[in-house]
């Protein structure tokens, strides 16, 4: 299992902020921002790059969740930035594809 | 219409690298990284924040487009970021949803 397939199923502890049949979004252990919370689908994806046609739609519900979680948190008013990191390049962490929600403070551009 | 409309449209030039039914994708005129591209719904969603449970499956389309585009530009090994910026604090710029595709670089961490 992936790291974060084991934060799902409550094997390692996480703050999860919200949870659906598909999604669950928890804390990053090492937070870039007031707010920094992780969207990961609970199917364990490697990457965006990997995704297959199958996965459009849960990419689709990926995003929305991403969005609620950040109205839940109160972003929605004052902004946020979504990050999706693939491969090296990317500065890809943990192989299992996961949204990175940002906000609480201005974000700068670039984006890396 | 907005920018990326007139865009879509041909009444603005821009530097179009992908384009299909429902997603248009070409070249950030201010790049940020060797390859930096837009990645468009050509329907005008102002940002993801007002998206609604219809737009769900263009969302899973838009990063389906997304990663296709990286493949296309020869980012899928050396790897890649996608970046959403929804409002003040995210460096929103134009209000029609769009996917910020940069490679050709190491990006840093934190992601602004």
């Amino acid at each position: 299992m992936t790291l974060f397939e084991k934060i799902a199923a409550r094997e390692i502890p996480a703050q999860i902020v919200h949870e659906t049949a598909d999604v669950i979004a928890f804390r990053d252990i090492s937070p870039k921002a007031p707010t920094h919370v992780l969207v990961v689908p609970k199917k364990a994806i490697p990457r965006i790059d990997e995704a297959t046609e199958d996965d459009a739609p849960l990419l689709g519900r990926l995003l929305m969740e991403a969005s609620a979680v950040a109205r839940q948190l109160g972003l929605a008013k004052s902004g946020y930035r979504l990050v999706i990191n693939n491969g090296k390049d990317g500065g890809e962490s943990v192989p299992h594809l996961h949204i990175h929600l940002l906000g609480g403070r201005p974000l700068a551009w670039p984006p890396g």
